[in-house]
């Protein structure tokens, strides 16, 4: 397994779901950042498990601790080691069933990865807890991109079948930004949150899960920004979005939708404003040759519905290798898509920050 | 710029569309083993530019050399380069327009990101001419991929409007995997390819140019192949599908769509067959945890239509930072698409075969 | 700065001397394997300081904590996060003469290089503290190397003026091997170690310290390991070598002295010994072209005094930007080189497993 | 093996000694820089084989084709591809002989890592020609740390038992610097130069070859560059050090002899000159815990004699395993130290540039 990315700077993650703890290593930050420990813990309690009534009720402070690399309010240039204790563990739920395979997770997977050596409890390093240390250092990203007036605002686009309206279609200016970024479930239109959050309970009410959308946008990344072969900016921020557990697409700009137009269509064409090159249009998400063009950066990453549900569903006893059944106990968010907002941002401010 | 990628095997891409040639180093290869020079030629014609009177005029061997780390039939272990000269260039037609940005290319991101010292012609380094190399690097991770009995079959699932059937629908059994690696414009459905080509010619006829979608699969790769921080099984393919010029998109098994999907629906449940762990349907894609489940890996990558068009568009002349209107001249295909799909195929098993 | 190092399996470090712990984590070693725990303490012990009543009084436990990837006595395959809280710290020592650049320390370019931010105390991240998860590293990878029955044995070259016999004029066998892990200040001559205790009492009682030379061989490493560019196997080796606070210089087999040596005096010439190719002599310390050839891998390490003494020493006050003298307080060992010993093997130990 | 190497600026090196030719790869050079080509031609000439009459009778123009990356005299940001056609091959030397063990050369390890399958003639890729290539990378490295201020000086500094002055104990001011620069055969004292030839002179008289010491310095590196772990300036130096061909060793500052002092001579005090803080001496060779003081880095590096001498030598037939003897013919250095010179300040330079 390859738990370190990155080249400039470079992120190392360990911990799973019940063991001592989670935690990241920062290495390569340069010295003398003042660091916003409010920002960080602000960052952390978006993806909290236990909000809006609608998600896992193992409720977790998610307290982490500086271990290295920061000193007196600044870092020091040395490795910055975060770590996030465990807390609120209920192993029991998982010793039960560990030799039964949930559908959707990685416990067979990961079995075979491992030769049966996993820590399958509460999914081990697979977890999706595994993504609290991934807010942590896109909290910092976030903090070094700010710096040069670089941020990402980002909303949920899709829950199931009800949609939000799209940044391709809007100007995202800075109130919207910061509307969406203080909000526990970010939507462009104040009217999506509730039919969204009617299809999380009804999922939930019938034992299931649903999927949906995140739309995320960064904002004011200067042109020039990427590489045509192999790092280009898609490549990069594809590569940390499909680390978070459950996205299945991404797509940047008009997307999967670009393949139906023309190049008529899909061409953005050029003009001048203000002594600055700009393209009319938006089609290309801000990236064309893996390089900035200076427009925001747009892309939708796609979530499915979380595994975990209450349902019975077929399965296999791994030990024995006979067929049987699941119910799976522990508690789950029906839809991980609202907690999923600060991680898919953070993958893209760790992502757009390598290439500064 | 970052043209090296990899970590067991690395490849380091250079070269521009009108420079002496272009070329890819591959480093790590193990020695011994019998490459079939054969094969790599034909993968290299299945790009090629001239082929199916639909695509640009522009016609190369694209005849490679081979440098080093080969000897008398055999790798050597030490690094294989090979360089396939530039022919046939005609830099005339660049030339003329060189100060004017052709939208939808990289001619913009680029010059910035190159402050205007990039090789222009033809799109230099950004050319799609440099899919040659990973064509030719993709061939030698087939031929050691074939060895473990892995194979990649590919084709053009949608062109414009018109979609060819998924292999989400069927079993990509060995007939059809054959019949697609030898067709010049493989699809699964006989009859798509017709109006497919239609859908080419029309964009031809009207001096524009048109998008699609190419769908991949993975076969008889194991379970328990890839990691679920931060190098998942998608993010290593979908980091080198966005290398490809033109992608604006990738989604893994049923991808936008398991957004509306309840758990129930998405989830693959499973059963065991012949002492085997199989699952009844493969929503996931052959991918879960960011690691192989012994199902196919099956992939869409969509396409923006070609940039260069005959049509008049709105653009910029760069060094004069003035409005102007261009008609880009020179040869173009009207759909990259049936070009592409051997680069999608070389990037899948460069990926597949950083992960074995 | 960079803490992180490897291709195959990573080692990310953290941590200062005065902060809340040091630590590593290591990342991509396979599942499965179990690790003996009482093994690693012992590897941490022969590198605490207060052992032999010539080192520092600062008498730390050095009782490390795997935060993961380790779960029921087996690897998980998940990265191995091993923390070293730090205790018995006194900070005062370092916070009254924190402006002053103790010559011989990285004060003055560790001071540059994070722009006045590092944590100066006790050396923050530049302490020789740091070497103590070297050493939990290198014990991880004495056990991955054990099962392939390769091993490391090394000893007290030089201390001063006083010198051991050297690997090079005779046979490691397997009870010489066992003799030196176990002891504390391990010599091939027994009698040398009365002699170098002495060189080092003497420069303690003076106020003053003294260097050293470590030698180590890498017994029963196959041939065929290493390459030639760029990651020899001597490069390697010396990368991590040189990781070690102190050392100055590093030489293989017959090292500096074989630059006035003859190629018929230098060249080991081959001979056929129960079907195996031997060679008579090893003046190349195993290595041929940056590749082992069977033979046993030799190197030296040379070791400065400590920086810190008691005497006094010119040097500056940065803040003021004045001449002034210090004299170093604290607890400081006379002679690094035997808590080294174990660090050097640790060192050798990683770079070995990086090849394999 | 591992033909790359670095991770700002990379290199990816390739070729072998008999085949269509050698050549290197950099991937990451900044846009717009304008190249020298004649000082890179000369920094070949420097290393080319045929000069002072003292070197092999192999006379190569070792001309160099820049394949890309470069356009009207400047760098395009594109990786840029060196490539050195081979001529000049005599390829039957090597055939009558390809199963004996030439005795000093990776023959034997090279075999064995590459399982027979290693292209033998002339060492192919474990030929010292293929540093050929490296020089290249060093002069642009050269160039691109010329623009700082900051250049290599470096001599010969001992053939055999015949020594010059070494650089530790001079002040090494430009007009010396520009003298070695010049200089085929460069030493600080004039009349080493003929004891050294002589010594040269001497082994070749005698079918035999010389080892020798090549002492560098780099000058004007500012403080505060490099790492404390893991990439320390002396672990970034070695490492590329130790990809040259026959060197056994290397030294910083006072090196293997600092072993024998006592701290208060071997530390190096602070003094404040010019508002500038500088230390008395510079035992330490200009690094202190891995990081650049500010005085200049001074290192030297140990080279083996010539493996390939005249004298009739024990050695092993591989395919028959069998002892047999060997008179290694073709055209052979008796000494490669004179022609390394430039590949040690390659080394040194790209060594420096990674850290920049």
């Amino acid at each position: 397994m390859s738990g370190i990315w990155g080249n400039k700077i470079r992120y190392s993650i360990f911990g799973e779901s019940h063991g001592p703890g989670i935690g990241i290593v920062i290495d390569g930050l340069p010295a003398g950042i003042k660091l916003d420990i409010d920002m960080i813990s602000k960052e952390m309690k978006r993806r909290r498990p236990g909000k809006s009534g609608i998600s896992t009720s193992r409720t977790e402070e998610d307290a982490f601790e500086i271990k290295s690399g920061f000193f007196n309010g600044y870092t020091t240039g040395a490795p910055l080691c975060a770590f996030i204790p465990n807390t609120n563990q209920r192993s029991r739920d998982y010793e039960q069933q560990r030799d039964l395979l949930r559908p959707g997770h990685a416990d067979y997977s990961g079995y075979i990865k491992s030769n049966g050596y996993n820590d399958y409890r509460g999914g081990g390093h697979f977890s999706g807890r595994l993504t609290a240390p991934i807010v942590f250092a896109g909290a910092v990203a976030k903090q070094l991109l700010a710096v040069q007036g670089i941020f990402i605002a980002s909303h949920i686009y899709k829950v199931g079948r009800e949609v939000d309206k799209s940044f391709m279609e809007i100007e995202i200016d800075d109130a919207l930004a910061r509307t969406l970024a203080y909000s526990d479930f970010p939507t462009v239109e104040p009217t999506a949150e509730a039919s969204m959050k009617k299809a999380i309970a009804d999922a939930k009410a019938s034992g299931d899960s649903v999927g949906g959308i995140i739309e995320a946008a960064v904002l004011n990344l200067p042109a020039g920004i990427g590489a045509p072969f192999f790092d280009s900016l898609e490549s990069t921020i594809t590569h940390l979005i499909f680390s978070i557990p459950g996205v299945k697409g991404i797509e940047f700009g008009d997307g999967f939708d670009i393949a139906e137009m023309r190049g008529s269509e899909a061409n953005d064409t050029y003009y001048v404003n203000n002594n600055k090159v700009k393209t009319e249009s938006n089609h290309n998400g801000g990236i064309l040759g893996g390089i900035s063009n200076g427009m925001p950066i747009i892309f939708r990453a796609a979530f499915k519905p979380t595994s975990s549900i209450a349902k019975k569903q077929d399965t296999v006893n791994i030990k024995a290798m006979e067929n049987t059944t699941i119910e799976v106990t522990g508690r789950h968010d029906p839809c991980i898509v609202p907690r999923a907002v600060p991680v898919v941002e953070a993958a893209a401010a760790m992502a757009i920050l390598e290439h500064l």
